[in-house]
């Protein structure tokens, strides 16, 4: 396995507000996960993420989420079947005609926070969000968990699923992320953590947090870039897959 | 002159809270202005909204608005042209989508309040929305005004520019509309009304508020349905234009 | 018993949108749940409210929510304890202040929606609220289910607790309510509905589903403004009880 | 004049967004303009800048705005009277009652942004704003330029009016503001600008962009610490201040 996927979300400010270092991701991944205005992003920095992503030749996915400005789409909201679904198609459509309009297209649907964690078991809203995905566009991918509850669902209706792997997460021996509130939860060296991902992309397997190999496969590695720490740790590993030969890659092509 | 395009505006439910009687309108227009969710009208309503104008046969409009959901999109926003830019194109591009998804499409915009009637002087502004339709599809048309400066500059962008005239207000000898605040303004009988809309098909023109005769020739007249009133008034107008073998067919069929 | 508090959601209208008959309600009731603008109600339509509600001598409690216009308040969103606690504040505060301008003041809350659900059960956002009202004004109540997390969490900070019963919801055995989906849950006879309040009243009892007899005692009963039904029913409450000498006074009032 | 204050806007942050070095800030100023959540700051900020201005002994003022979270209060919106002027009782309320929990009160109120500017000439606006603070406290102060339509309808409503001026802004012969739009505006250099408030405060005037001088006399000069920039300009303003024997300390204490 020689190519693998960097993925980021981006696109996460809202109008006087600015939030991670764009400009520096793009130089290091090759899919961006955009905000498409429901939990971060106004149609102007979708916009200019859009053409940055263009530019960059950077696959652009829909970063789609709860209506929760206020709390970043990170907290459940109890929406109706109904809801979510007309919520994920009008992101899902927002996104992808402003995309066509700066030369690029949306390729993959990454849901984010509380309704990426929901929809890992929930299968109403994993229901909800795969029937959007296939009324705006059964061509768009979805990127998830391995095991997921959207995985499977999405695959019954004949749409893609891509999983990923967390660059700075411990893994549980099952393959699942450590709880946050667990020590150790999350990994901080960046020098161990572009070990880590070269590994992944390497053998396909990542050591767990008590020692034990997990096989994970993924087709992307998700990095972050909202603190300057963030943004270091994602240039290491790229620096690190680089020197190894790795080449970086959208697993949308990937897969063609 | 035997056909004539009635539009009105729908869609513009929130949640929790409903306006209009769309059903009783989709039986008089052949045009719907669909609210996009800035000035009202949230996904779930928008879906709604679109089946029903695609089982009626009913073609779809942008109802796009400055984002202003407290105010009802009737309170000049002092937006950017860049943020008014990049609103429009959202508002276009979700409507757009969702339409596709329930086998209708968008023909035209027709913006909606403050916007409409800033863009009828407010030349930035109306670049603005003119360039947001470009890019996102330019065989958008747009609805407005006479001689309005949105509808020059659409003209000026290969944009096609149809006119509409109001059921029930008053023209001064100039043909703009009388205002809001002054007396006799808003007509409320519905048989006059009624009667008034039918010799505007006729002669294209309609009696000024001074006794004069104005020359319209709109290619749309705008009913509303925001009241038991103006339903009643919108079905008396249907009524009549159909008493008179008027054709009632959208102006975007008439343009073929 | 020859006395009970009838309360009532009011000012739940949004900018153009209305919603409810207050007036008529103001005729009927004794307390008013004021909403707050986080589900419903801006300021407008707050102030409006509460001048209303002084001018009728109806007192005046806080129908604190989740922040979520979107969804009218009625989706659980996964709020943390400083989330929610902060706007619960917030909210408390606003209509505090501006009830004091209009004459009047804030004596009770009644949680709204998916919140006054919420902390039946739910320790934490029980905690959380508890506290707002604690630190915004101790002498306010809480009105709420008997039996509730809120109510017991309440009574421990030495705030007030009343309980309310529902005029159109059937009873299980076990005093809770008969929850939506189950055929009878919603009681449509404005006749039988009023006389079951008054049982509850003159009894303090009601019968539930299975015939058994219930023992509730409240302190208030909660009826309905939001449709034309909704209000002739409690019209149909209010004579049935003034008939029988009742008098509806406020439970603010009652405990003094 | 030996004694002067700093004022800064404060509590700009919303939810996962945040805005301004508010810690460092609190050691430079004497009077903390705080946002009340229309153009930013939710409550949860709004609580934690209330505790923390309590903590400093830094004077606590309402940054009351339009509504507009998406334009950050910097985009005049066309309100009506009515609602600007419940909007503002709105967020007095909500920011005076917090700050009684705080262990500390609201004193004055500063208009943020595009309400700012307005009411500098705009009447009806202005006594829109004003007659909200003298229904919610007549206690308040207003915190504006001088010369402005606010000030003199505040007075003439018995509301204790204070004047301002601008650290790092250029001023024309009249003592208004160059336009941001013009060379020279704002200025950059910390030293120059902490020699410039040092002038204003022991000599009431400035030059201005023309050489002539300008007399200023004001109550307070804004501050600003939205960027690194400008905190180190905000505190090279204070040591002046401090090494030249000035005491900071708000206006409202010195108008005891």
């Amino acid at each position: 396995m020689s190519t693998i996927d960097l993925n980021s979300d981006m696109g996460e400010s809202f109008g006087r507000w600015t939030l991670g270092d764009d400009a520096a991701l793009l130089d290091v991944v090759s899919s961006a996960n955009i905000a498409c205005g429901f939990h971060a992003g106004d149609p102007v920095h979708m916009l200019n993420t859009l053409s940055h992503a263009q530019a960059h030749d950077v696959t652009v996915g829909a970063h789609v989420a709860y209506r929760d400005l206020a709390g970043f789409g990170r907290r459940y909201v109890g929406a109706t079947v109904d809801e979510l679904h007309a919520d994920v198609m009008y992101q899902l459509a927002a996104l992808r005609g402003m995309a066509a309009s700066c030369g690029t297209q949306v390729r993959y649907v990454k849901p984010h926070g509380a309704l990426y964690n929901r929809i890992v078991s929930d299968e109403q809203h994993a229901l909800a969000v795969v029937e959007a995905i296939a009324r705006i566009d059964p061509s768009l991918a979805i990127l998830t968990l391995p095991g997921s509850a959207v995985g499977r669902i999405a695959r019954e209706h004949g749409i893609a699923v891509f999983h990923e792997a967390f660059a700075d997460r411990a893994y549980t021996p099952q393959g699942t992320l450590v709880s946050r509130r667990e020590p150790g939860a999350v990994l901080h060296d960046p020098d161990l953590v572009a070990e880590r991902v070269l590994g992944m992309v390497q053998t396909g397997t990542v050591q767990a947090i008590d020692g034990s190999i997990v096989h994970l496969q993924p087709d992307s590695v998700c990095v972050h870039g909202d603190s300057a720490g963030a943004v270091s740790m994602a240039q290491a590993i790229r620096t690190k897959l680089d020197e190894a030969g790795i080449t970086i890659c959208s697993f949308m092509e990937q897969s063609r």
